[in-house]
């Protein structure tokens, strides 16, 4: 199977078509004031010649408008099948165009790129492979071609990017010289680029470059022996270094990836290695590459995943650390990561067709990944705990700014997650709302899916081939949904049931129409005692949405609250964040203590209450408070 | 009031008579040993030109020789009433001796010691007071210096203390040079040293320095605009930096002491700050200053102090963050921090003569300080968590080792913190068991009190003047005890009870017996429910001893646990500890769940079961393992 191209599908529902015209009409206007008022865009302008004065900014400053630019693509391509849209895709292509004329200028003779190194260290090119992220920037500007090459037809970026894979490729190889980039991302960005173009070699590179990883001796390992390298980022050092020796957890350097076992070390590298390597899985059935990422895959959502799918708890690795060890105060579990976790839960679902890995990327995108924007669309969450005491909040932008342009473009790229197609087979991963035009096999056919998920588990999808004839629609059982019913109009048509899907193989004529039901009943969930931070606790999610308790809806801090679990939980709505709500019966404590911090037990009075719990992603658009997704048993 | 000296007091109770034991048998040559391997006596030798090389280690490891040092003075005082500790003191005064000699032999010629500076950067002295911690370093020379003079008559390292603190005076004072140091230290040994010499310029210097810190402009901010001085120390400027401005918030630089109205910053700093300030508010009468260090006592107590007297939860300053923020299994609580906070206490207790100081005093003694040594005397806890997950535990030394040292000087000097006496008034503080001689006005008075504390709540004070006479006997009436009785054996007296003390004036004579009863039976605890972290929870204490559960004691990790706090508590005894135990019933939640991380709740199974509990102090002498203080309520 493979994703619908966004040429052919639209987003409908209220749910995702209200994200994606908020991200085209906000999100990238906003985000690219930002990147000029960062001096993001002064960068590539004094490389190309165009200004005088130095370099601003972090040393990897360049991803972030190259990932800016492949978030618009995908909006561009959104706002072509939506004419609603069409004054702000013409002032984001506007913008684009604008990119690309300073990015190409600054561009050198060579194919080199990075305004860094352009302006301030010119010598000093590939010299700190593990800590100067060239290949990782240069991957997402190969990105960004891919993207625009696809969602608007337009070369030049494309080519831009094919001159910096080219100049690596002379640089680095089997034959020259070993090496590969402590952030991962020009592995995967290379396999797109052998899609885009048909040139086998990008993804031959990137294989070689995902095999020699972790391979002693290490690439970094000898850098780390190179003063002139190491001073060039001497704060990255220690977090390649364990205990007095290299330890090459933290870019996943430690050992080959098919001995890989656990999740480790930095969690974006690793979901964006892992997505490198599940697409050559696939491209080479590549069975033992593909038991390793298994493997991995289970240590991750088996032992290290919080329930809103953020991964990676500390903030000392941006990663992860061990087993069941999932604090909520201080989850860094960074919007990145989960951005990285929808990529990686898409890969492993059409590498292997089985339905749990939609349950995570499901999981991932409803709530750790999209609680990483606001829902006015300029506003951005880099950590994602689950509980907050009152300080933490979006903002508009970061010094490190990885995850505002991220989660833009997964917002613009949503239909490729959610919706999916092969030979013969019409998938729905996510029951979004769309209209799409798939040619699928004999010929066209319109779908239409009417759902008003995540709020609702009812859809309906209207199936019109040109003509009538035989094709499968498979639609996702979620892991969350305890009933499921499907029910095809006129007909008696029994589902098959394969690696969680329900498949319908039939023959379908124009309007047939498929009525799909999940039962969306709130649940309280609890975790493996092993996750002791969750000891006594109960999460309260309704189909794909975890909740939360957050101050503005009730008069205490949440935190004091004790949910009875087996009382009814009553549906209601909030009209300003455009959610249903659940209001949970149970007691809470009262603040009101004797004099001194400790006293006999029975000083704390309990009084019954109610709480009002949202989803999580939409948390903190009503001003910094307390907040906490798990809340104490009664 | 003040305490006994050391020459006239024996601690004889069980408990303490075998630390004291434990200290100068064990502990004190455990300590050397590694103050020779880590090149710390190796550094005094290169700087008096006894070998050839160079300074080794962290720039103030010649501080924890001092403190070394004055541990021992009181190990020698302590041993001088103990025969059977001869042959342990002997050693112990063998290599005080060889100290203070290649100390001796390594001071300049104008008095200026510090081997870092002196082998290295003979040039850079006193051009970064904040972080080079060089009046740090001398202020611990100089209470070694006075303890040493106090507890055995010697004065060569008095001399050497002396012959600094007049350098330090030459250098800096009201009419030459503004300057204090970042770790302040030297102010409470200027004090000492005052009382010792009986040379009033030595507090007046100390009072200057109290007085000027924290007045802008602040001597630090300055520092940090000279490359030359940040250079020295890189890495603590940030400590310094807020948001991009100075913050003195650090070292306690951020306000005139008398402004003070929230204990901020490096915990330890803080608490020799507020000593030395504690003892000039004592000399002057000064109660304006005695009100600042109240306002400061009362937040430290009542909002930011671990129920063990841990202080300080944040590895990040080693220090305070905001009120009610006391994470366990991250609490940073040093155990010189709770040190200190026995030497404040002590201090705020002879200032004001209420009993609550004495309260946390205890508090601090028996927890949060004792959990830092082991019970074999030669392993130690930098850091006291309230919870465990298995990793932490103690060990023989330090990089930065002035927790070893500082527990050490601690129990020799007990006696000092225990029990006072001021000119006709014996006070018991701390009830532990003593034999003592004091001079009470009128003549000398024998005391002797049979004590089996902590692990007992009665004593017998035998009360023998030599001759009959009025005076008085208070004893602090701990804030655990809900009853307390008193019996004066053939006699109907009735106490006066004043700041929290039974006081009993009346005519003694020789052999009078007092009888004191504390009740002293299991409490479950709870915390304000600010503490978010303890919400749902309580924590066991009987008398001054908070408990734990220690994985060792149970078949299950204590963390599943949850206590019935209703039901009767046991008390039962650990040989191998030497520890009364307390058996709770309960129920303890069992680790199997279904495959995956989260489930519906119902999936984790309860079974009725009961857990040991032992001393907080006392955990970790098994290996190292699962503990929590705070177990869930059932």
């Amino acid at each position: 199977m493979s994703s619908v191209p966004l040429s052919q599908i639209t987003l409908t529902d209220p749910f995702w078509s209200g994200w994606q015209k908020t991200v085209i009409e906000t999100t990238l206007p906003q985000q690219f004031e930002q990147l000029v008022a960062t001096n993001r865009i002064a960068n590539f302008e004094l490389a190309a010649g165009r200004k005088e004065g130095a370099f601003e900014g972090l040393r990897f400053n360049d991803s972030d408008v190259y990932k800016f630019l492949e978030a618009c693509a995908y909006s561009l391509a959104v706002a072509e099948r939506r004419p609603e849209l069409k004054a702000a895709a013409d002032r984001v292509r506007g913008i684009v165009d604008t990119c690309i004329d300073v990015i190409g200028a600054a561009q050198m003779p060579d194919g080199y790129i990075n305004t860094y190194f352009q302006l301030g260290h010119p010598s000093k090119r590939w010299l700190n492979l593990n800590a100067m992220h060239e290949m990782y920037s240069g991957g997402h500007l190969i990105e960004a071609g891919v993207a625009l090459f696809e969602c608007t037809g337009d070369r030049p970026l494309l080519d831009i990017g094919i001159r910096f894979a080219d100049h690596v490729m002379s640089v680095f190889g089997p034959d020259t010289r070993r090496g590969y980039c402590g952030h991962q991302e020009i592995e995967l960005a290379l396999v797109r680029l052998a899609a885009a173009t048909g040139e086998a070699k990008y993804a031959d590179f990137a294989n070689w470059m995902v095999e020699e990883r972790g391979h002693a001796p290490s690439v970094f390992e000898a850098e780390l022996g190179d003063p002139e390298s190491v001073a060039l980022a001497p704060e990255a050092a220690r977090l390649l270094i364990g205990t007095g020796e290299y330890c090459g957890d933290y870019c996943q350097d430690h050992a080959p990836i098919r001995e890989h076992t656990e999740v480790v070390g930095h969690a974006v590298r690793a979901m964006y290695y892992y997505i490198a390597a599940a697409d050559l899985a696939a491209d080479k059935g590549d069975s033992a590459l593909e038991e390793a990422l298994e493997r991995v895959w289970s240590n991750l959502i088996n032992r290290r995943m919080y329930v809103t799918a953020g991964i990676g708890p500390s903030a000392s690795n941006e990663g992860f650390t061990g087993d069941f060890d999932l604090p909520n105060l201080t989850a860094y579990a960074e919007t990145c990561a989960s951005i990285g976790l929808v990529f990686w839960g898409h890969k492993m679902l059409e590498l292997t067709g089985n339905s749990d890995y939609a349950d995570v990327l499901e999981r991932a995108l409803y709530n750790g990944a999209l609680s990483g924007i606001s829902l006015s669309g300029d506003r951005y969450f880099y950590t994602n705990p689950l509980e907050s005491r009152g300080s933490h909040q979006r903002v508009p932008w970061f010094l490190c700014a990885c995850c505002p342009p991220n989660i833009a473009r997964l917002i613009g790229n949503l239909a490729h997650y959610a919706v999916g197609a092969s030979s013969d087979t019409l998938y729905l991963h996510v029951p979004v709302g769309f209209e799409a035009d798939v040619e699928l096999g004999g010929g066209p056919v319109h779908l239409s899916c009417k759902s008003n998920y995540p709020w609702s588990g009812e859809m309906e999808v209207i199936i019109s081939p040109d003509h009538p004839r035989d094709f499968a629609v498979a639609v996702r059982i979620p892991g969350w949904a305890d009933d499921v019913s499907f029910d095809i109009e006129n007909a008696v048509e029994e589902a098959e049931y394969q690696n969680g899907y329900a498949v319908f193989r039939r023959t379908w004529q124009a309007g047939d129409k498929l009525k799909i039901e999940f039962e969306m009943e709130p649940k309280w969930i609890e975790a493996d005692p092993r996750v002791r931070d969750n000891l006594g606790r109960a999460a309260l999610m309704r189909g794909p949405l975890v909740y939360c308790a957050e101050q503005h809806d009730v008069t205490y801090t949440p935190q004091l609250f004790m949910a009875d679990t087996e009382a009814p939980v009553e549906l209601g709505q909030n009209a300003s964040l455009g959610v249903t709500t659940m209001v949970v019966e149970g007691a809470c404590e009262v603040e009101l203590f004797p004099e001194g911090l400790y006293a006999e037990v029975g000083a704390t009075d309990v009084a019954g209450s109610t709480a009002t719990y949202i989803p999580f992603y939409a948390w903190n658009n009503r001003g910094a408070t307390n907040m906490q997704v798990w809340t104490r048993k009664l």
